[in-house]
């Protein structure tokens, strides 16, 4: 135990009071830094994965990625504007759990919960795997062990987020920053080789030769879908106004229009990039990676490929951590709504939800694993979660503003009612193209949580039922039972007499009113003997020898116990236990453990009042 | 549990009552079947090793296999005529351990016990690898699996023996006896195919030229002592005297003789055809198997050859099972006095000593996993153990004659103090020339083993000491304490007020007479309401509420509840924990496990009287 608790104590450091808890606000950029990691990060793998769509209708279906650049970043338009009124409305903080839940009521907050939950699973998930993805891309010598690596950064984080990281907006800016610099970067240097008609398009061997599909429709919606995880990850600013400096809500709305501008911007750079250089997307190395290859090898500044990738790494483990401070406090929202097991809403040592911490840590280690760590097989599931929360939210937002009715709130409500739309629309896209792709995993996933959810409600209310004293008299008036006879009867369990038993007995006496001894006979007891020590020190307690044909100890007690408590109804008969401890446990291992299995079977019988007389050798 | 238990039902079979133990005796004919299959059968193995040894200085060395199967011979008949004696001095069955607890005293006892054990754990490892050994040699396709099949016949021995295994001597008389016939059968057809000169010595690619040892006396000893293997078991008859019909001891005598004769016979036979045909031993065909290729495969008989491979598999199982009876045995001899853990004493179900019988398959199945089922690897460590019980049980026979001087003692203590000499010189020989090989395993084990019995018996003999009650006196007529102040105080841990604790606080009231609440506040607690609420049903109880900054529940009640038995010195305080029990295991996860914490912390802290009153729901 003390070399756990040492060991507890170097990695999560020590408990830390309630008294310590307190509010650090963020200025904007600090703000921009700590809530768009998530969304800005989507950077790194959003164009590739439409590219890897399309080239499976050959090299020249490429040139479509443009079009769908700028139809997901007229998308991205409608639902920053959207957001920017759920801002306005919820100044408090307005996840997609809470506007359902008050204003679509429960089934439509707990599908928002579902879907929530799974999306920060997945946000772990892909943003991890696609960090690594730099990572291998630019070290090819870990590709390998990328798996490995993914659980190594996993267990990181959850260690950091166990000791407590303060959302300390400077720290975070960095990586953030370096990102975004790094990619516009890029992309100037990019533009700046074709104005110059210096970029030169990766000359590889042509792979239109091999089975191509048609370039369906299907296909190109399928691509779309694929680029829609751009989005995720838009709203957390809108989940953490409180974070900002007053006044709160007009400082998020005026970073989240920043977000939504730089990330509109990268992502087309990135995709206009891709396109001039005929990037041919693979599995093995990213997108980014190869522009940075194409463009910086030939210059001065080749060093400068080694900077973007490491910022990609640290900008996508950032986007991982935004999710360790959702999931533990909406999983704790859920916790104090009923809908969690309660242990989700405890603070743990360190000021965190720790449950919700190593829950989330668990489940996204397991889906690496099942995944092989492959960004491209978990991505289909991805933005099913992040776009039903989007359709719930803006939905509840329509309902809101026609309830509330306050200044300009039918402009809201139409740029809220258009978001709607659009997400709606783009949803059933995603579940339609890529359903058996891995999207039915989460279509089916959100109705289960869901019914957990609600079962986990329905025992609470009928623990909290059969619990309650709403109609109890005050106790210490009742008449106590002391004193007549038969109110506090008592078996104590005799293997052996000795001075542990005797000292029970002694106990029994003290508390009990009509107390019976019972010892099991296997074959093997000296019954005279026992029967002749009985009369010399416990002679006025009943001894009752049970005769076990079969050897068996527990059985017959459980039954003896069972009848002795019918004969008393409507009383509490105490079972006692007599048992020695030893100093070790392995010399716990020379003596029978008869009373941890007759405990059991006490507690599966239902027997109430099971005491335990210790004796320390 | 009831999976478990049906499935246990199946296996092992119904419980079986204590009055079923009967006892059978047996003919002549099944005692030397169910006794000596384990001496019998290695005759499988003996000569093998014999000629492994001497292998390694050349093929021509090989010749020396007779004149050390003389030895042995030699040897056998002086070890035989010794157990004789023994047999008339211990009708009763004499085994090693008793002899020389008897007649040597403690020390010498316990090293013949330990070397006992580890012998039936070696004669199961050998037997079975040595089994396995004829099968694969008949079917080469089985030999990448050897060590799986090994576990399945550790697997299947021991759920018969969990079973119990009648020792039916009908069943038992046949793979013996089809044993020895098919052995005698191929010792006569190799000998007429000699006498009619067609024996053809095995030819085969010379192995001489690769680099040989020379023969030196250190090889022959070597070679000496591989062989010895062939004694194992032979004091079989001697432990299970009682199991002959009367009159008991003279049977038995008669049932070792012919055993002996039946065992030399084979064994020389074996190695003299294995010297005429020329055998050259290998690890991958046994050379029982050599041999009857060569002598049946150009007969009309040549089907004879798996009668022999499978009787050879069958009498090798047979003797793996013998040690499933001597081990568990052994050990609650063992347990009885002391030496061993207890429960190594109980009958089982089925009214066999289950425990023993688990005990010996875990470790042969270790051995077998360790030694990956190799038999001559495991051969070096085996006769260690049988020639130190040897030397022990003749060594203490020769002070029994001393000691009891009946008729014709003094014959009878020259027979034992021959074989006494004989078997200490063969172990020396046997612990020099296979020490490094891993006789010295055994050599450390055993008093490793001698130093953890004597370590059992004194923990035992401190918990009897701490335990005893010599002088106490009548416990009925010491004043009660019941009534007085304080005698009794009672300390209820409180959760939140409801149901369960409610009841709780009531029962407290029946036992105690100085009652206290506890409460613990992490921060959560509603204390006016739960200060309202006590006040209107619990008022006469008082109430503490424990500060917990640091929102740690198990330790603050810890810590009060040894303040509290502090304040209450010479009498036991009860720890009422009131906990509510859900209907199925899942549901109770939904709950917190602090009643099972705040019982192991409370064990910790040598609490004494813990008490757990439950509502089930």
């Amino acid at each position: 135990m003390s070399t756990v608790s040492q060991l507890k104590r170097i990695l999560i450091g020590k408990s830390l009071p309630t008294s310590a808890h307190h509010e650090q606000r963020l200025s904007n950029a600090e703000g921009l830094a700590v809530l768009s990691s998530d969304a800005l990060s989507s950077v790194a793998y959003a164009t590739q994965e439409i590219l890897l769509v399309l080239i499976t209708a050959g090299t020249a279906a490429l040139s479509r990625s443009l079009a769908i650049a700028f139809a997901i970043v007229l998308l991205l338009t409608v639902v920053v504007l959207s957001y920017q009124q759920t801002i306005r409305a919820y100044p408090n903080g307005g996840g997609a759990y809470t506007v359902s839940k008050e204003n679509l009521g429960l089934y439509p907050s707990l599908i928002a919960a579902a879907s929530l939950l799974v999306d920060y699973v997945l946000t772990v998930t892909v943003s991890i795997s696609a960090g690594i993805d730099a990572l291998t891309s630019a070290v090819p010598a870990f590709r390998g062990i990328s798996v490995g690596l993914c659980l190594v950064c996993i267990f990181l984080i959850m260690l950091a987020n166990l000791r407590g990281v303060k959302e300390s907006g400077r720290i975070f800016m960095i990586p953030t920053y370096a990102f975004v610099i790094s990619i516009f970067f890029l992309v100037a240097a990019g533009l700046f080789q074709q104005a110059t008609g210096h970029a030169s398009p990766i000359v590889s061997a042509s792979t239109t030769a091999s089975s191509v599909k048609p370039l369906t429709i299907f296909l190109l919606l399928r691509a779309f879908s694929a680029g829609c995880t751009a989005l995720t990850g838009v709203e957390a600013i809108s989940n953490g106004v409180l974070a900002f400096k007053p006044p709160e809500w007009r400082n998020a709305r005026t970073t989240m229009l920043y977000m939504g501008i730089l990330l509109g911007t990268m992502f087309l750079g990135i995709t206009y990039l891709a396109h001039i250089y005929q990037v041919l997307p693979s599995e093995e190395e990213t997108v980014i990676s190869i522009l940075g290859h194409q463009i910086l090898d030939q210059s001065p500044l080749s060093w400068f490929y080694y900077v973007i990738q490491t910022a990609t790494l640290f900008i996508l483990l950032l986007a991982a951590n935004t999710s360790y401070a959702d999931f533990p406090r909406l999983s704790s929202l859920l916790a104090q709504d009923s809908f969690m097991p309660r242990q989700f809403s405890y603070l743990g040592e360190r000021l965190v939800f720790s449950n919700g911490i190593i829950a989330l840590s668990f489940l996204a280690a397991l889906l690496i694993i099942v995944f092989k760590g492959d960004t491209t097989a978990i991505i289909p599931l991805y933005a099913v979660g992040v776009f039903t929360s989007f359709t719930l939210s803006q939905a509840g937002m329509v309902v809101h503003w026609f309830k509330e009715q306050t200044t300009g709130w039918r402009t809201s409500a139409i740029i809220n009612g258009l978001g709607a739309i659009a997400t709606t629309i783009v949803l059933s896209v995603i579940v339609i193209t890529k359903f058996l792709l891995g999207a039915w995993l989460v279509v089916v996933t959100i109705p289960i949580l869901v019914s957990i959810f609600l079962g986990i409600r329905r025992h609470y209310r009928y623990v909290a039922n059969r619990l309650s004293i709403q109609e109890f008299a005050p106790r210490g008036h009742l008449p106590r039972p002391k004193g007549s006879t038969a109110t506090h009867p008592a078996v104590v369990i005799i293997g052996q007499l000795n001075r542990g038993t005797v000292e029970a007995l002694d106990y029994a006496r003290s508390i009990g009113d009509e107390i019976v001894a019972v010892h099991v006979d296997t074959g093997f007891t000296n019954r005279e003997r026992l029967q002749q020590r009985w009369q010399d020190l416990e002679s006025d307690i009943p001894l009752v020898i049970l005769d076990s044909p079969y050897r068996a100890v527990v059985n017959p007690i459980v039954d003896f116990v069972q009848e002795f408590e019918e004969l008393h109804p409507g009383v509490l008969s105490t079972v006692i236990i007599p048992t020695f401890v030893t100093q070790t446990w392995w010399e716990g291992l020379l003596h029978n453990q008869t009373a941890f299995f007759l405990r059991s079977a006490l507690r599966e019988k239902r027997c109430r009042v099971i005491t335990t007389v210790r004796y320390y050798l």
